[in-house]
């Protein structure tokens, strides 16, 4: 049925991040899973520890050599923590799609300030490419290092790109709002059940990593709060800006991804529930006098992870863009 | 055990507003409950009608002469719907607490456009103080008719009033979330559990009619975004303003409670939980530069609604102010 | 990339159930969709209706002759509206999977009972194969109109028809509990969010009309108790029954979808995250002495509903089993 | 306002069921908050700690002698850790209120097997009346040692112990399904918000401790299976049972409470939400020939914990027994 031809292994498949870069692979027409590593369940078979993850595989570790025969890696694992193993696993000719924060960042300084560490591989920094689809598809497309976008920064950048390259934008102020899956898999009370259900927070004001990101690819500073939703899966960023013109704004804005399958202009005002559980991201605009409003919605483990880094990796193998990767949200 | 005085009517008993004034009347140590109507239930018992409200009362009409023996009546009421009644009750020396829209305007004009309709008692206008019972308690005290505040405009007030009487914010952005019950009790499938849960969504955006009334109690236009929480209750405000000093304003929104029960300036970024079921507003800020952030929070339904309608009751009456009124929140 | 040769149609593609087959279909490898049809939205395209299907499609009527061109129709329409629709696309030579109760029950007199109707199409009854793919395959690969079963039944029978076929439970009790979709697409006040959300019941008690179509496929009377989630998908059932041998239950129950793609025994207790969003049926058992304890789940609207109609398709028209359809659950 | 004579202590006030305690006590007409011991907590105010209780209190330790100068302490620790406590505070002459297990046995032998511990003071054991208010109310009154029931227990037993007194239900089986708050705070990844919202399942089958207590209570065995629901609060039981004579059964529920304030039966099948946040439990009963089930609802964490708890404090203390409970539910 299926005729795989891209050899994939997933680093860190036990985060929600990985995990879901495994659930697509293992449904992917043209990609077949080689490995995938967890130092947490090392051994065990991944349909024993996730139930909801039919595989036989077994978690590998991470230097298993088995890495190195793969076409494709996804890395999934905390800032620092996957930056040599990409290294070496680029030196070995395998293109690698990196999740973390380690090779987003065109100025190194800013990177190790925003996450307060060393970087262990900085040389490797000028090879890495931006992996947001739809604007950087021709350099993705031979790229050996995609730095995945993050996910607040992907529902951000996809309807501000067009204004601001186009000087229309300026005042940007970000109120985003995601799902806990954002937070990855934790065993802490501040997102247990009873801590997250029926409430509402903001969290990181003035001082979350996506805004330095955010502004580097802007290429203008921008005000972003983040919040969190009681929701698993999902990120609505509502992005208040000056417009220098509206109608003009509004062109570009409709025009900028106009054959792309997924993303999208709407005349109606977009909800999570419309993009949760597929790569899409819907964004609409609302003018008044000298001020602009974008609402912009996108799965953030999927379009803002998972779904982004199949979709760079779909680029990167000369599939089509779309393959393995879901369209139309479930009710 | 109760020591009851006030006598007290509720018309609109069954919308979720006027439920919930019903639900702390009963419970309420001062005031008891005379009559209570609703057009849809009329001739039945509360009980039968909400399994939830073990009250034996039955439901009356709103024609009811009973009203006008009664020391107090709530006004629960869809806009313009109430306000000849309003009228007739103050006629009859009964004390009203209207929860519409009503008489909340000082301009009268601004109130017509912006809920489009024609006030049915424009008369009665100047009689109504603005319920925000920690601003005009001292006019509230002896008022006839009380307009109680809309909920997203408590939020956004409470923590704003003092910085723009100061003089201390310019170009407000209030960016609020309220959970699902702000919309009343709905038989619409855009708020069936299927449509809301797992999604959130922005509405109303340029134009909500919270709006207009933040802005003629703040005396300066602000932009307002609404959206819509898969929560039952509880609303927060994120705002956004330029600071002309920090430090100023900082002591301003520290100093301007302080001796509230129920509203308090914290220093931990506050979230719904912690006010959820209660008459609290928390709120706490964050500067950098000249942009400030607050972050406000209440339960809609209650310091947004019912609970300072009866708060402001208590005001009226003589008691205690936090009487019947909920300081703890729930698990 | 697709290799379309299936046209398929869709009856009453706005509920929820045709909205998820209109949904497998878009991605199906070897489907295309020809005509979908929906009385409320006639004449508009199916993206303007349902911002969350991305799909061009102008929704039809039911009698639009495109209909009668497909290979295979799926009829998703409440019991008896589409019984003589089904006659007509039979009759033309078109492949039919009817989502209601319609054609379900070998006991005809039983079905107009249970549901308090008058069947359209006595005659057709026969010809109708109940599609429940795993026990049924054989006869749903030649059927002409297959009888897609009941959400609720479906979690029950797959674990329960290898025991009480075997003679080896008696007394059965289920006790089941459903997501909200289960009701379908309400615009009724005891589905609205905040009727659902943070609350649960159950309905139906001794009444359901999933209790007949159970107990026929069973072969004996089953006590059965529907309550309803506060989430969007999923049923997990609890059946309690009498054991005549624990051991040969054990057996039966792991041996009976040995090599089942979709449906599994698992030794730990399943819960409904674990097949949400796929088309499996994962369930395991407990004894102590006589009595045992089968847990169930599903979801309801993938293998109770639509994924389990286009898993009878592909049975149908000789596809992989498993085309289409979801195996790895989302986090 | 408020004529405080009761001077109260909480042991382990930083549990779900501890801090509702405080809650409660926080707002009764006349106890008093003298003493809250936290071990995590020690020496931090209870505001401090937990925004939503604005107590300015400070967390003590268990072993502060003020706790012996109260006049009641409600001691919510896990089982064992308060025994001997509980004993010292008993020989000081304060009335205690024990939340955990340690006292709620007949059968200490039961007890210890049932949760694989010694008990520490077996000696105090004859002094421990079981809490269940509207059952044991007269020992109640004069009791030093008050064993306060488990939450699932409740449910089952107040709608039970009519039947089964009567010899009138054999062959129990309780299906309960509660809200997460039953599991405590917790910081395990197993509660945490992506792990239960949107799920449901079933735990403990054949061996949740709830049932030797249920079944000591009733005088005869009961089948149990408890299961996890995606909502912070409240309990449905699901009991089915076989019924000797159904209109004496529905006769005896109907009289058995029928002055109750909290308890009742009512003819509409009650949810959860009528009884969330209040002391309530609505239960109703269905009949068909021999078969019967009863619905059953509390509040896990009022009725079914803290709100008895206090329940069993006014009977000791001579106040009305529904002072500072919550009878109304909120929407």
């Amino acid at each position: 049925m299926k005729n795989p031809n891209i050899k994939v292994g997933i680093v860190g498949a036990n985060g929600y991040a990985g995990a879901e870069v495994l659930r697509l692979i293992a449904s992917h027409p043209a990609a077949e899973l080689s490995i995938v590593t967890s130092r947490a369940h090392y051994g065990k078979r991944v349909c024993d520890v996730f139930p909801a993850l039919p595989s036989p595989l077994v978690f590998s570790d991470m230097n298993d050599p088995l890495l190195k025969k793969c076409d494709a890696v996804f890395v999934a694992l905390p800032q620092t923590a996957g930056a040599t193993l990409v290294g070496d696993l680029i030196d070995a000719g395998v293109r690698v799609i990196d999740l973390s924060a380690d090779y987003r960042f065109d100025d190194i300084e800013l990177y190790e300030k925003t996450y307060n560490v060393t970087h262990p591989r900085p040389d490797l920094n000028a090879l890495a490419v931006y992996g947001l689809c739809e604007v950087n598809r021709d350099k993705i497309r031979d790229a050996r290092l995609v730095a995945n976008p993050g996910c607040y920064v992907t529902s951000v950048l996809l309807p501000m790109l067009p204004l601001c390259k186009a000087g229309l934008a300026a005042n940007i102020i970000a109120d985003s709002k995601s799902g806990t899956s954002g937070a990855g898999r934790k065993s802490d009370e501040a997102y247990s059940f009873c801590a997250v259900d029926e409430s509402f927070k903001a969290y990181g004001v003035f001082n979350h990593r996506h805004a330095p990101e955010m502004s580097e690819k802007l290429g203008v500073d921008i005000l972003f709060t983040p919040h969190l939703l009681p929701i698993k899966r999902g990120i609505l960023s509502t992005v208040y800006f000056d417009v220098t013109d509206a109608d003009e704004a509004l062109n570009a804005l409709r025009s900028a991804y106009n054959n792309e399958p997924f993303v999208s202009y709407t005349d109606q005002l977009p909800e999570i529930s419309a993009v949760a559980h597929t790569n899409r991201c819907l964004f609409s605009a609302r003018f008044s006098g000298k001020r602009g409003i974008i609402i912009s919605v996108i799965d953030n483990l999927l379009k803002g992870a998972a779904g982004q880094a199949v979709q760079n990796m779909n680029i990167m193998f000369g599939q089509d863009e779309t393959a393995g990767l879901p369209l139309y949200a479930p009710i």
